[in-house]
């Protein structure tokens, strides 16, 4: 209950299991694309460059930013948190100018900031953000912001580790055009895999590049060769056979389940957790209109010794609470409530397990009457 | 059977099913520091950077490239298949000047023709070369190359994907200085990590570089934060958690065979296959003192149709060899005994069934006196 990876549901643990077959053999091709057209489902895209990258969401976003920058080009990107920050690191790695758009972390990106700075940056080619900011549990408005970059002709990166999955994203109907995310988040499958999609239009600027790509690993028109849809496939590294499997039993059981209820399942549990936290006087960190159903920052109330009641939840009650990063360490705890671990019985026994831990530390809350409000919000 | 991924065996598979736990969490940063210990003696080295990369044996290449060079710098790279043309692609995207050592496809890198091509090259600072050429099945004398890039005081970077834990690999006592590997060949484990080691020679370059790293992602400065020694970890990714359970119980495994033993069985499962394959009248591609002996590349005898013989193996068999790369496509197969598929049973298993395909497509062969020869040899 950390900010990922999520639990892994048994299901996909013991796909992973599974005697792994060669990279390029006629039954793995079939997995290849059975696990293309379910990404193309959850990421709700008919692009045909949809593939996991066989690396953690961090090598998914610099795919993205060393595929569409070229050295001397400038990005407006997006920072109210880390991993706005990060993205800056990255474009800045490879010869880009960067424009920042800077927000208050905790708040979600401001679209009048990012159209007033495109406004007095014409030469912007890409806009970047992110849809969930994981380090601080705010969600943007995804599909404002890529109409604003799309008014002032930008292609648009968009990080969706931690939204895909949890919160609707829909790449085509917003016309997001490179966007990444995790399988360790909502999709509860092991860490280490980025699925990535990029537009026709993302395609476009690729295609008429006048460098390559910094990164031989990286490069998407490489990387599509082996994972695209041609007849032949091109050997470019070994796909982590074992892994595709989880993520291939993930993405089956989230289609069972369906895009739809999924979300709502991550917002109804939110909605639980929400209550109960209120009534043990625990505040949250984003304002409810911003807020990340799936990741909950909340502020570690004045006098708790943070780091000490995030170890004795993990130690004596077996359930893991995420720390704050960078500017938020110490200030905040970050709960999440993603993939297979949104589950009602998780939050109840959050909420019994942190009242009582609270209690310890001195504070004068009622476990009863915390688990009594989050009872009531369930119905 | 192929060049990999190898089999996995089924305790390293079912440590791969065990529930994730946190990147951060307390026991799991006591499975990265064990995880490193058996790294190091798999590598036969002190280094304190060796870990493994969250990503392929190509994103492991790419690491040393992209850290240990620097745009505008010479390297010579020897090239004796592909792996040595993608250290090339590699090392002229990330801006260096790359110096040629050509041999031909199928014979190890010569050490006269490195030293001759370092005595007119004073400018170079890089020596980079595979060590087993997966693509041909050649084993060069990374010693003997080491030696020569140190008495030019270059430093060296080695691709040992294919010898970790197969062939002799001395780090420290051959003075290599950025080694990487993979996990899915004789380590057994499943694809997608890539262990990987520096000197404090390459460390001190690293140190010195002008210009930041181009990739945020292989930056290994950025991520000996989170596997180095220092008692506070810096977070830089999401490990691929379950993947490091299995590669922990996959090292665990050979040293408990021993590192001498699992060499020594390697050597053994190759002579007895070269055996039966002599008596099948199929040769070997590459010298017998330059051969890998867990990656047997071999002609495909004249009128065969290897693509047919390769499928019917597979699906009749249950058996995979691997097809040529580049050069060699249609020319050769390659027959894998990595790690836990080096098994006698194995060798004599593919004897059989290659034997019966090639008496098939019209070959006069005896499959009898083949296994017959492969069983002299065991003994």
């Amino acid at each position: 209950m950390g900010p990922g990876p999520s639990a892994i549901a048994p299901r996909v643990l013991e796909a992973m299991a599974r005697p792994v077959i060669g990279h390029l053999d006629p039954e793995f091709v079939s997995l290849m694309d059975r696990i293309k057209a379910q990404l193309q489902r959850a990421f709700r895209t008919d692009n045909p460059l949809t593939m996991p990258v066989s690396g953690p969401g961090s090598a998914g976003m610099e795919s993205c930013i060393v595929n569409l920058l070229e050295p001397g080009e400038t990005v407006v990107i997006c920072q109210n948190g880390v991993f706005g920050g990060r993205l800056k690191a990255m474009a800045e790695r490879c010869g880009a100018t960067v424009v920042d758009v800077k927000d208050e972390w905790g708040r979600a990106v401001s679209p009048e900031k990012l159209a007033s700075t495109l406004d007095r940056t014409p030469q912007a080619r890409v806009v970047a953000f992110v849809h969930a900011e994981t380090s601080t549990g705010a969600l943007s408005d995804a599909a404002a912001l890529a109409g604003i970059a799309k008014d002032y002709d930008c292609l648009t990166i968009v990080d969706a580790v931690t939204s895909l999955g949890g919160s609707p994203l829909e790449v085509d109907l917003w016309g997001l055009d490179a966007v990444y995310s995790g399988t360790q988040k909502c999709l509860s499958c092991m860490p280490g895999l980025s699925p990535l999609t990029m537009s026709s239009r993302a395609l476009q600027k690729i295609g008429q590049r006048r460098k390559p790509v910094q990164s031989w690993f990286m490069d998407v028109t490489l990387v599509a060769g082996y994972w695209g849809g041609s007849a032949r496939r091109v050997y470019h590294h070994t796909a982590p056979v074992n892994a595709l499997y989880g993520l291939d039993e993930a993405l089956l059981m989230l289609h069972e389940e369906s895009m739809e209820a999924a979300w709502l399942r991550h917002q109804r549990n939110h909605a639980v957790l929400c209550a109960g936290l209120e009534a043990l006087g625990v505040d949250f960190f984003v304002p409810p209109a911003e807020r990340i159903p799936q990741l909950n920052t909340v502020r570690v109330p004045a006098g708790i010794n943070e780091a000490r009641v995030r170890e004795r939840l993990l130690e004596d009650f077996d359930i893991e609470i995420g720390a704050g990063l960078g500017a938020l360490a110490g200030k905040v705890w970050r709960i999440g409530l993603m993939g297979h671990s949104s589950r009602r019985e998780n939050v109840m026994a959050c909420l019994a397990a942190l009242g009582h831990l609270l209690m310890d530390e001195g504070l004068k809350v009622s476990v009863a009457e915390a688990t009594a409000e989050a009872e009531r919000a369930l119905r």
